[in-house]
């Protein structure tokens, strides 16, 4: 049998990109924080020389040499960027229904690497929740960080936390296509005739699902049905099986 | 704002159903084990003449009236029963190519309320681990329980592991249609004229993917290739995405 990645890995070059802030970035050069330089010096064992990625979070991918390592910093030689790697050609922003917190992120662990660029938790009638507090963002935002890197993509999603679904759906901007998850529709999203190229919303229910007043307010700011089947789905499954089946259905 | 589910939903009828096992079961009656008897009264604090629901794993669910408590057994008078409530006209079978255990966990308890009916958990070339033993799979089968009941199916799928990907194709016996996991392919699945009744077989690599005389033993069996998109998945998000794609469009 095979190795295991795991054991063999350390000895190649990473295959996950390391995080870089973008004011670290030169035209040429980059530098890495303490805690990522330590991960390539430490973890695997990189010396000056060895080949890396780096990732901004604003849609670049840095190919990079190591350079040399300082104090704890290493810095890198860029030796080619991408643009827009492993991003789809178009926006998902989802809307969901504050669940608990161990869903919250297991959504945003999952939909990260599914290419959602916005998560709104809103506050909705059955959240019986406060909008989620700034602390408690920070901590979303390093799961979606992590999974940016794990996954390769190269844009950090938005994630934020609307008191309301109306304030929501008013903060969402234009989309070219709007769903909701609702038993009521079809089961397919047909893709349009010519391609998405901006904006996909999507919308999904608090556990106990959105009230009536809500998805009347999906329904007038043209959120169209889509049914996911006829088992009950809790908020953080259906999150990523409307934004599967939509990118999918869309690409 | 509303109270949460979770704090009214007490004093009213339970809205999850109970589990149930087949050989509990009359033509009129039923019994809960003592886990579940104890569930139903002390947590939902039913008194008898209370409605429930009861599941039993084979495809029937009861709706039900607490006839009685004794010694810590309820029983419940059955008044009617659905048959194959909650499950979708086709079955959908996975091949999963072993992950760590997290996330053979998170597979079962979000693929279950999707409508899997089967799950093997093959030995890969690059999973690097021997077959699920048996008191792992006894806890998967826990998981799958309480996903069935949470998600309102009856059919509790069969959990299993292979000792490899061509003994778990050769065991996986008549599929209408049969998918891989591979960006090679196209993005979409596109609904056969007639819908689908029988199986659709769904393949989806460990961490690290299949290798090549792997992905030639599933192109030789009839797996076409379906692209999840421009950025690299986990295992777990991976077969969760082409689950909940299959589902739908082939709905």
């Amino acid at each position: 049998m095979a190795a295991s990645g795991g054991t063999t890995r350390d000895a190649r070059r990473p295959d996950t990109p390391f995080w870089v802030d973008p004011e670290a970035v030169s035209d040429d050069r980059l530098l890495l924080d303490p805690d990522e330089s330590r991960h390539l010096i430490r973890v695997h064992r990189a010396a000056v020389g060895v080949e890396f990625d780096a990732v901004d979070g604003l849609g670049h991918l840095y190919h990079c040499v190591l350079d040399s390592v300082e104090r704890g910093v290493a810095t890198g030689r860029i030796e080619s960027r991408d643009v827009n790697s492993g991003e789809l050609p178009f926006e998902i922003r989802l809307l969901i229904g504050i669940p608990d917190l161990g869903p919250v992120e297991t959504v945003v662990e999952h939909a990260v690497p599914l290419g959602v660029t916005m998560i709104d938790f809103a506050v909705c009638a059955r959240s019986g929740r406060e909008p989620l507090a700034a602390n408690r963002l920070d901590r979303l935002h390093r799961i979606a960080r992590a999974s940016l890197k794990q996954s390769r993509r190269t844009r950090l999603p938005e994630l934020k936390s609307s008191p309301s679904l109306e304030a929501a759906v008013a903060a969402l901007g234009a989309a070219e296509m709007r769903f909701v998850a609702d038993a009521g529709g079809p089961p397919r999203i047909e893709p349009p005739p010519s391609r998405i190229q901006s904006v996909v919303a999507l919308a999904v229910g608090p556990p106990g699902g959105f009230i009536d007043w809500e998805l009347g307010v999906l329904r007038g700011a043209e959120f169209r049905p889509i049914s996911l089947g006829p088992s009950r789905l809790t908020t953080e499954t259906a999150a990523l099986a409307l934004t599967a089946l939509a990118r999918n259905s869309l690409l």
